[in-house]
């Protein structure tokens, strides 16, 4: 397939033929050689005109939170309603692993054989800036072979929240109904930067599901008052949304609450302020993570950065005086 | 005066030659002359076998909470006891005021006239980077000059407080005892960065001086759970402690809490591991400064970024396509 079929299969194939012209473009997005980096980059720009009308729905929780059975919940509730969705995941393990565990299709086993899902796995190595590259771009191929809804979902752990929050439009934090759940969000940063958050399981223990969401609304405001700009009274205060997906209850409420963020960010604007700046944000991460690969490849550099660290770390050489010599010797 | 001159003047010459070495290294440090950057780097080199025996203590606080008090009462204590005390500063904001008022001496007006303290404020111009580069810097100076208790404040808004934590032996957080202050401090993530907690002011209201012991502890608890691996229950559990700085109580159970937790680090050698981990961290944080200084300085970027950019924002472009077109100019 020459980039150009895909490019035409992905924005006005039949249904099979998207589906190959999608595996085909996200195939090409992933691979390390040159030539296909390239092609892939001809394709992205390409592409680039028939993307950004889909609702961007990042969704992170800690393992255990029933992030799978949620999405699956709320997958089959849109396209009910006959929306067109795509399932996308960043698996900070993955680097590690070799494989990834996020946005297994079996782990979604209605939405994922549905005409109207596309769910794709984390890409399944490299860095977690090189995973995120990978899971923003096949986003832009769902968008241009016309999925309206692209769900990013993360797990809690790590910085990939960061990234997914850096590439959707509303981020959506899922907690379960436990004390000190919310303070491990709000250490982490996550918790500022949720739109909504969501309790789920909370027909467990209904009790500890009311008394979490009195606590992180009111933990929303306190952090509101000095917190994401996005977030003043005047725009928007986070939601706290009780759910259980596993019975289908919330859904329909948590949804509404999507949409109404939506309404909002479109009437004043800031949807567009939010994703240039998020384009910006993310050429910059490239920018880089791309320097300091090459600064660390460089022959000269390479050769005496052991040397000068451990001279650093053994309290030979000053940490900036090292920084300056080695700066010195790229070229 | 030489380099050679400045370096036996700040390690072994009398009172008043030692404090006018260190004023001379210190202008050397913070000259933007490339020969000068070349002469600091040769001091430095040569005064590091004279650092590294001193007790660095960073401290950080919102403006109101009394640092300048604080600094000036445990001080003037240490140097009853025969320490003697350096001052240093960073302040995040002067790189845009071009003013400093972090480390004023006037506002510590006991201790900035007692012979055994030096007082430096903050570097005034620069990002945060380059300034905390100089406090650095100019600790190493207080260190050679014998200085045994080295103090880095800043103010606690901004990044800053990470510069400070990445260049001390112990962070202490300075709060007020007001309700949803320590909720900033953990969604900054400050918090979980804290060795000590102190909550100042505590005599004006000793209710919630008492509440606010009782959260935050209780909050440090459920932070170190999955925090700060340095704070394992088998190492240490950040201490609060109540203090009235302007009345001077307190100090002294701060001051021994501090010698707890020194005498902990030093027997398990943990101190050791932090300043290699710190000096690491530095060489790397100005490596990656330097790339990206460069990078924005390349005539051929320089020319190229802003219509690249341009494109990236209007959706022209996809951003990862034009961080690889930009890196490509780089050479």
């Amino acid at each position: 397939m020459t980039p150009e079929q895909i490019l035409a299969g992905i924005v006005q194939g039949t249904s099979a033929a998207q589906r190959r012209a999608m595996a085909k473009a996200i195939t090409l997005l992933e691979s390390t050689r040159a030539d296909h980096r390239t092609q892939a980059d001809a394709l992205l720009t390409a592409l680039l005109p028939h993307t950004g009308r889909s609702l961007r729905l990042g969704i992170s929780g800690v393992p255990g939170v029933g992030k799978s059975t949620f999405i699956e919940a709320l997958g089959l509730h849109l396209i009910a309603q006959g929306h067109r969705v795509a399932v996308l995941a960043i698996d900070p393990s993955s680097s590690v692993s070799g494989g990834s565990i996020l946005g297994d299709k079996t782990r979604m086993e209605h939405l994922s054989v549905h005409e109207s899902a596309y769910i794709r796995p984390s890409p399944s190595s490299g860095t977690l800036g090189g995973v995120a590259e990978k899971t923003r771009e096949a986003m832009l191929v769902c968008e241009a072979a016309g999925y309206d809804v692209v769900i990013v979902e993360t797990v809690g752990v790590g910085q990939s929240e960061t990234a997914v929050h850096g590439m959707t439009d509303m981020f959506c934090l899922l907690q379960l109904p436990n004390a000190g759940d919310d303070l491990q969000a709000i250490k982490k940063g996550v918790m500022e930067l949720a739109d909504l958050v969501v309790i789920n399981k909370a027909d467990i223990d209904p009790d500890a599901a009311t008394r979490a969401r009195a606590q992180i609304t009111s933990s929303l405001r306190l952090l509101g008052m000095h917190g994401n700009p996005e977030h003043g009274s005047a725009f928007w205060q986070p939601q706290v949304i009780q759910m259980s997906a596993l019975h289908g209850q919330g859904v329909d409420s948590f949804w509404a609450a999507v949409s109404q963020y939506r309404d909002l960010q479109t009437a004043n604007g800031r949807l567009g302020v939010r994703r240039q700046q998020q384009a910006r944000a993310w050429m910059w991460e490239r920018i880089d993570a791309g320097l300091k690969q090459r600064f660390r490849e460089h022959p000269k550099v390479r050769e005496a950065l052991e040397s000068t660290g451990r001279a650093v770390i053994e309290g030979r050489l000053p940490a900036s005086t090292a920084a300056r010599q080695l700066l010195e010797l790229f070229d």
